[in-house]
């Protein structure tokens, strides 16, 4: 990014390494949604010359006096949270909020991204993890962001035994939340969306009813379809502002709401008093950027060797070489009618 | 209340008992503002010659053949909140929801309320619970709405050891909700009000700060005042839809609002985009009509007996006779400076 | 049941129904290893001329005045712990436990069991579930005990996205703890047993690793196969008190052990004091029975619906009639090395 | 601690401060049971040449580059509980076992304690806490381990409103354990224990009843005094591994213990099989060491400023001077009848 809506490649010096840190090369990287946001839409600002990219797999090679677990050479996914560990907000639980809000999501925010040459990760010991043999790096480099993010919707909604739950959309991030409603115990899951793959991966994935928004709004068909009496969850991963409304109109009193999905505009996010129960429904709003670090990368690792989780289902397009990133970011600003996420690898 | 705005007293034949019910008859009673939110502003739709009231203390008349806990000359307390027990919300852990949303609110709703000379108690057993001999019928009355109202904003806002709360509005429902947030472990705990009453009754309570919505913006006040961290939970007790705006931005991200306040207008709240973390801040947003039963009564009222909770610091109006309830209700409708909260005794 | 050691058929009265009850008919009924400890252990001590039995899917023939949901002809599951919704324990979240520890097991233990031409439901509204109609009423009969006494033990030890979890015991309970592990988000799942019908359901319902106790001391196993670490979580669904010794010692600190397994005999529990931690490591024991009535029931019904738990595979023999329930007994009590469960059809 | 059942002083290098550490000087120090229980009962095993100690407030004379939060001069509270912020343990949530089970507890233990002229902090940014200006270094002593040990048994036994707590031990842990479960709503609180200094603090921190074991079984006292039901929860705050017999017996179903009771000896803790409901009573046994920390520090400390939680009152010997720290720990270890708890200062 060299500034708002213009992209290209930039010289920088190779990032220095401090005694906790680690410099790795890539190996597999993927863009996000989010890059776009903050290229063509200012998400996050005006910013000049930054590095963007926040997924990715790569080699170490160099760590720092202090770094016990991962030497030059290791295969490592790279977290697109890496949170300073010591902080208070840490300490609290919330180590994605290190040193403010949204503080751990520094890749492509508060320093340079992946995509680049070398890139410095910041407490290689906490926020590295080993990428297992039984892992190609491309599908590793979905554990950055999709993984994580998509699975969370599930743990801020509260998925349980049996539950009836709603994802609105099923971009990456909402068929990963599919997958994540299934493994925490969903019953009747009911994906929105429209773009046949992703509706093919959400049933492969375990969703059992797709709900397209053009056939009348979201919450009419939900109550339609549960006998007027809503779903226990909903996982918000797409859409904007507006789509609280419906949410609430079609969750039960005692259910939850689990945002993942970034808002990118607007003023209020609207909830609507009657349908929330005048403030007393117990419809809890949970909206929350993904747990990052290496203790959440070797789980969910173990989740996809284990066959658990199989995110290379969202892999639609690939290509070779560093030079070909600009060429996927590219591809994720057309968002042509097949595509799920590209995935760039490079090798040496 | 006879329709929207007018009120006055009405005969009705005495309520039949069904087997789990009892008939009670009142000891004391306390008018709630939600009393005055359901005649002047016809929150809950116009109703005709519906019977007011849902906090009191009785003595019970008559029960019902499958009743087994309480017999004649009991004297009860009566929660505002009478669930049905076997339904699948309660069975999902919000009785108060039994039936659907809102169900357990039954009295001066979607039945006559406690303003009567005979009541009637669905379920008694489970329902009702017996007025402790060292609490007077008086302060009994608060535990029907005051006290369990109060004491659920800690439980949804999740206080912990140590947490900073704000409580926004120190009515008595607030001020229930001060001594709530103490007894869950609260440390700094700032008060929103201007009432001299209410302030005095806040610092008994333990508010360390009082602050008055004059001053300026409330989270601008509190951001000051916590070195521009904000605090940990926010108990809204008062104000409106626009409350959840200055909420939001005093709240630290990981932390949460527990709303008690009955929002009686407006099409929807407002939850600031930006503030509330572009949907990732991790600020949940709760919101709950307090529990009811005898479970919750019995457990409140040892609260009481062991002095860890002193209503009677609520009641700053007093009348003896049935016939003086209108007073009382008109009383609060008026609010004069000194009230917090009127209650009527009845002898026989 | 006649007597200890003594089963037989016994003529007793068709039990009355009250009003809020139901009298159900049996259409498919399963004998459990608690009705084998029942009668051959005396786990519930000398009981006489009680009807055994409390897994089955029946047939409404008659219901109470007060009864709503259900009317004759209703086809349904009976769950094996029909709660009193009403009691102070079920108010606390414990409905299992409703009237004292246990209280909510009635049939066949403090009233006589399924194994009837008429069986008696109290509280039927809230403790019958209608059967779905994609549900043979052979496999429905599974979501009395089998299947919510499995997934329990994932809700007791606490299971969370990629744990690492062991499963002591793969009888018919400890197979839908497996299954129920994945679906809370297991990753590695080491299920402890050696009967090969078992040991083939565990692979297909998830398990990733078969332990055997004869290789030597569990704990010694998983330790070698976990790189000294132990899992996150323990599902105890065999062996006796000593189990939690190795279970303790398998376990990383943080960690939980859920145990469902009945224990039948001896004075104590043992926890090893050092592998505990001298107290201190946070190693969590949980021991519940299964929660009961008609939410649940309802609510793993969609899951056997949507595909996600498959108790069928658990039927391993089938009787047709009646009067061959003494024969299902008599079989589990004889535990051939092919059975995991038998279950007898009523036809009319 | 110069070997088993040797005290004395020993010369050692001043320690080196890393990059992340302090080193700190004593202000005030306090010993505690567990360092007679490594001294005189082996209970760590043998050590030779260990610098006792881990209760503590002191000046910070020297920080490591990498230091942002604290400079030479500052006050500081060191907690006993020293965790590596980024580990494992401690992104699970777990950070007292960082490194290992126990592996947070670095002070006295796998390093040299805080009895010494120099102390060594690990990731002093994240372990130290500032000691406010309004509590002084005796006071703030009892933040170190006293007052965050003896909350955590509320925290691990879970109790809520109106709860009925036992608290088993009112030695200085204890007698925090009191006050703790009166901060997250107790209402009867049965504290056992016979010497009159601590019944009198005790009784001051808001126990109702003061049970003694002489006066037979404390289970039957219990029972006794709760109509046969039992409590809600039980902290362990003294006695041994047999104590959890006890414990379980005076529990009701749905109940939970908290053990902060460090088990110096024996194999075995012994849960009673029938009282903890055959495996199936929903009674929760916890037990965990106190987490410590940065934030945890300064919540504690904030508790006290507001007048929450008053430990001074912990503190009935007072010493001066560095040299008078081996009198401190005799004097620990002689219990005379008046103690709770001894500190020393040092003036430089």
């Amino acid at each position: 990014m060299l500034g708002l809506d213009k992209t290209g490649w930039i010289e920088k010096p190779r990032p220095t390494c401090g005694p906790l840190d680690a410099i790795v090369r890539p190996l597999a990287l993927a863009p996000c949604t989010s890059d776009i946001h903050t290229v063509w839409e200012g998400a996050i600002g005006d910013r000049h010359n930054l590095v963007l990219g926040h997924e990715g797999v790569g080699e170490v090679v160099e760590v720092g006096d202090m770094v016990k677990v991962f030497k030059p050479g290791d295969r490592v996914i790279m977290p697109a949270i890496t949170p300073d560990w010591g902080s208070l907000e840490a300490q609290s639980g919330y180590s994605v909020h290190s040193g403010g809000m949204l503080g751990g999501w520094k890749f492509s925010n508060s320093k340079d991204g992946v995509f680049a040459e070398f890139i410095h990760i910041n407490e290689a010991d906490a926020n590295l993890a080993l990428l297992p043999d039984g892992i190609e790096p491309e599908t590793g480099a979905m554990l950055s962001d999709m993984v994580p993010t998509g699975l969370h919707g599930s743990e801020l909604a509260g998925v349980k035994y049996g539950d009836d739950v709603c994802v609105i959309g099923i971009g990456p991030v909402g068929l990963m939340a599919v997958r994540g409603a299934v493994l925490r115990g969903a019953a009747n899951l009911f994906a929105v969306g429209t773009r046949p793959n992703c509706v093919q991966v959400a049933r492969s994935f375990g969703a059992t009813d797709i709900i397209s928004y053009k056939e009348g709004p979201l919450h009419d068909q939900i109550l339609d379809r549960t006998n007027g009496k809503g779903v226990d969850r909903v996982i918000i991963a797409g859409g904007d502002n507006d789509t609280f409304d419906t949410a609430i109109r079609m969750l039960k009193p005692g259910g939850a709401i689990g945002n993942i999905n970034y808002l990118g505009s607007g003023d209020y996010i609207k909830i609507p008093r009657e349908a929330w129960g005048v403030g007393m429904g117990h419809k809890t709003i949970h909206g929350g950027l993904m747990p990052g670090g290496r203790l959440r990368m070797e789980k969910l690792a173990q989740l996809v060797l284990t066959g658990r989780v199989d995110p290379s289902q969202l892999i639609t397009h690939r290509f070779e070489g560093l030079e070909h990133v600009e060429d996927a970011v590219m591809l994720m600003k057309d968002k042509p009618a097949d595509l799920i996420k590209p995935v760039v690898s490079i090798r040496y």
